[in-house]
């Protein structure tokens, strides 16, 4: 009955420990939201919320660790168990970054509101949806350890690269037309790059599910498909070629 | 007698841990040298092989990930040889995205190296100077467990920021003088920011390194200077102001 009463407890922590990162990332899907809201809103107010209420993800990044540090001393966990905690540790640390990247595009915000509205800004509310979307569905899929839930999100990362290449490439000819465009539009290519990245550490979180349920690292690549790091645009020619060696190994990590 | 014997052999296992992590950051320091060698020798060669030799380091972090979980299974730690395990986990994170970003910066470098040298790529072999040293110290730190050589590397991470920062105006000023500059200089501005970030992620270790030795996190923040998050540079006025609002609490991990 010790034992028994030890287990049961020791499950409860686990459920708190993963309350936690529910918790961490509800906060975290908020912070993408109202970040791009702040742009298309051209909300200095809501803006600068985002960047304060990035502090609360790196304190609960704080807490999710130092209760796995302990559970992981106190409770010496095997299999499942195990996995738990390390995947916490582990989407914690995602999530902690999908904050980053929301709050810095809350920062250039700023800078976007201080000059006239640019035509491309209008990918970015639809990027940031499907980056909602996806964030949404890999939270979902590790609330309910829904190993195909999280590989469909997972998948849909292809989507966002694509819009994210489309993007960069109308943000570049858009720049070419008038050099005031340079600077909003500059603003505009790192947001676009930061909803790519919060995507990327969406399936990363995908992957962490998966190695949570099934034990085992999920190795297959997506084929990664932001061709715009080999992006060529150039003023004269305005349909743009995106050459791409045979070797385009950059996985779902691919950084820039 | 039995006892000492699986001490030891856990002493020899933890080590064994910390070689692969230390192994694995030679990597990344190498794929950072060779990603800003590509860059500035304009070397399609290098660039390919640093894209490729990219897998290695996800090969690494799958390893060390693998090999933490067993040891925490079978070996139920306590304290500081709790720590050194999720140091390894959390620094091989680290390391990995380290090398995403050494391959993104390959990856730009073929584009680069399609259309005639821009003066502002100058400041690339800059700055990855400055963050090959700073990560080189971090890594030594970790090999050493040396606390204040980490912190020292942590805070000369604000000279990396000042860099970007100022690379950014150039490359924005730049871009506005002829639009067949914007194209290259887009990469160079991408390139930077992954130079800026491989920053981050050093000092993500160096705080890592702090939590190892003595206990607890690292928690002072460095105030972050990457002004160009705000940046607004308009053709009219060469001179470049950066309003940065008295809130800007990006940490060190800021993300764009």
């Amino acid at each position: 009955m010790g034992t028994e009463h030890i287990v049961r407890s020791f499950a409860q922590e686990l459920q708190r420990l993963s309350n936690l990162v529910t918790q961490m990332g509800g906060v975290a899907e908020a912070q993408v939201e109202a970040a791009v809201k702040a742009v298309t809103r051209r909300d200095v107010g809501l803006a600068s919320q985002v960047m304060q209420a990035d502090a609360r993800l790196d304190a609960y990044e704080r807490d999710i660790d130092a209760e796995a540090v302990r559970l992981l001393a106190l409770r010496q966990p095997m299999a499942q168990d195990l996995r738990e905690i390390v995947s916490a540790l582990k989407v914690s640390a995602d999530l902690e970054r999908i904050g980053d990247y929301a709050a810095n595009i809350a920062k250039r915000s700023l800078a976007l509101a201080q000059v006239p509205v640019v035509r491309p800004a209008a990918g970015i509310p639809r990027m940031g949806r499907l980056v909602e979307t996806i964030l949404k569905e890999v939270l979902d899929a590790y609330i309910e350890r829904d190993v195909d839930k999280a590989i469909a999100a997972w998948e849909r990362d292809e989507e966002l690269d694509d819009l994210y290449t489309s993007l960069f490439r109308e943000v570049l000819t858009y720049m070419m037309e008038d050099p005031r465009n340079i600077t909003p539009c500059t603003h505009l290519l790192f947001m676009a790059k930061n909803l790519e990245r919060i995507g990327d550490h969406a399936t990363n979180i995908a992957e962490i599910i998966h190695f949570l349920v099934v034990g085992t690292p999920l190795t297959v690549l997506r084929p990664k498909n932001d061709g715009s790091s080999f992006a060529v645009v150039s003023p004269a020619a305005p349909d743009i070629d995106l050459p791409l060696p045979p070797d385009d190994d950059a996985g779902p990590a691919d950084a820039g």
